[in-house]
């Protein structure tokens, strides 16, 4: 169930060092290596998946649970969190580097510099909203038989 | 259950306008009305609650698996998709800005100009990072009583 090239495999395994917070029979968490704050923690399933596609239903429930408890956490810990992020970059185009799927769990800090996700974007017209509600719907529907 | 001052609630209960995609007896998605790419949807509890702290965890469990099913319907939807981020902003120094919790589901390709998640941090220290990892495994333990 593991993959023999992937460092979020081998951190599972134990063969590649990981500051570990967490492990239960579905899921590890652990400091990301590259923080963009202090703090910052991924979570990943035991078994490979590249992303949302061929995740596990059930370990991917694991995932988001176990994201939740390290953020209320992380709010406990005494590490600076007035808020919490919680992101998943399905695909090279969302931004994902490790292709083992994972949830960033980021404690924020007013004007800790991350990134700017408010990031304004202009109203879009209803009757275009009102079009791609449509188009999403449909897909919705054929994926649902 | 719902919030009389609460935009999302307004929205849950008909009485504000929305491009709805989705709806069962848990959540409601619609369009974002500020999207920052074509087809960025948000996923909400019927119930009114603040952010992660105070939501239900069945809620909270339908929420992730309705972003699951809409990341992958926007795949196979016609709008331009190469890649999903799943967001969630928790508080207001992670950028929350309407108080009902909201997964958001964003629809990206390259080069379209959204945020920059990448953003490259340094490479922390592992004696830093076990220390931190350290704290948390300890506000965790304290939580799970």
């Amino acid at each position: 169930m593991t993959d023999g090239t992937c460092v979020f495999c081998a951190i599972v395994r134990g063969q590649e060092a990981a500051s570990i917070v967490y492990v239960d029979e579905t899921v590890v968490a652990f400091m990301d290596r590259f923080p963009v704050t202090r703090g910052h923690l991924l979570v990943v399933p035991r078994a490979h998946a590249v992303g949302l596609e061929d995740l596990d239903a059930a370990d991917g429930v694991r995932v988001w649970e176990t994201g939740r408890e390290l953020a209320r956490a992380l709010r406990r810990s005494g590490i600076p969190c007035d808020g919490i992020n919680l992101l998943l970059c399905d695909g090279e185009a969302a931004n994902q580097s490790v292709f083992h799927v994972h949830l960033h769990v980021i404690p924020r800090t007013a004007g800790d510099g991350w990134s700017d996700l408010t990031h304004h974007a202009p109203e879009r017209e209803r009757a275009l909203l009102d079009a791609d509600a449509e188009v999403i719907r449909r897909a919705l529907a054929m994926d649902r038989g």
